[in-house]
């Protein structure tokens, strides 16, 4: 995957690591759904990932460093991935990634709203998001502010405020 | 390409666009080095593209509605590829793909200083280089400022004061 890079051009040694249709989905799945184990991304995914891939995917960001493997604290016997410094870092791509298919491609009404939520918030939203996953991953000291409670809080407003509407 | 969406997350319905190694670098091609043709974009490719796979692409982001494929004012048998509304607003996320390479990646001195002037510059930037892209691209009136020239004027600034340090 970062054997020999294609070019210096840091685009192009970003799509690297990223550029296939599934290594996005995954950090997604670990970032905003809290899907730590193999299983549960498996078996939650909404795009149906196929065992071979999540599994080969996964290989490839503990190689490239964005994610690592460590013991379920509760499941000895079960592993759990986190989400690395540069993993975390992504926050910002996947905001405006989500932000564009919202507005370009035909994406479904409830998850439309958190991807607004989500580009709308911008770099103080961002942050806030990175600071908790820190503490969820890396065991950094948590963050005053929930990140990730104030996207749930704007999505459930957003979606009440529709349903009053 | 977008034949039947896995899901309606935004971020899954704009990777079915763009989720693969190379369609990204050639909106990057087609919006920074303002190549428009197939020969130049399969010439001055810094990753080598191969030419079936350049090909394929194109099409595909045609038939996504990223690109249109028009004549050449000044050859008439030759094809010029402009970006679209859609493609144009890739801007952020290119900015971002950019910066978060230049970061974590080993990407080279010349290519990460564009990088980052790209993401320092944040959403003022971006929207001087979009309008400017319009101009270009969907000849629209040009904007009295310009954002690639402003780019360019940065990255020259940046690449005199490490050379004189």
């Amino acid at each position: 995957m970062v054997d020999s890079p294609r070019s210096g051009c840091p685009i192009s040694l970003a799509l690297e690591v990223m550029g296939d249709r599934w290594t996005l989905l995954i950090i997604r799945d670990l970032m905003f759904a809290d899907r730590r184990a193999f299983r549960e991304l498996l078996t939650r995914s909404e795009e149906g990932i196929a065992s071979n891939i999540l599994s080969d995917r996964l290989k490839r960001l503990v190689a490239a460093g964005l994610i690592t493997k460590g013991e379920d604290p509760s499941h000895k016997q079960k592993g759990r991935y986190s989400l690395t410094e540069p993993a975390i870092q992504l926050v910002p791509l996947l905001a405006e990634l989500g932000g564009w298919g919202r507005k370009h491609r035909p994406a479904s009404e409830a998850l439309a709203i958190r991807a607004r939520v989500l580009k709308k918030g911008g770099p103080d939203l961002w942050d806030d998001l990175m600071d908790e996953l820190r503490a969820d991953h890396l065991g950094a000291k948590r963050a005053k502010r929930s990140g990730r409670a104030e996207l749930q809080a704007a999505y459930d407003k957003a979606v009440a405020k529709r349903a009053a509407a």
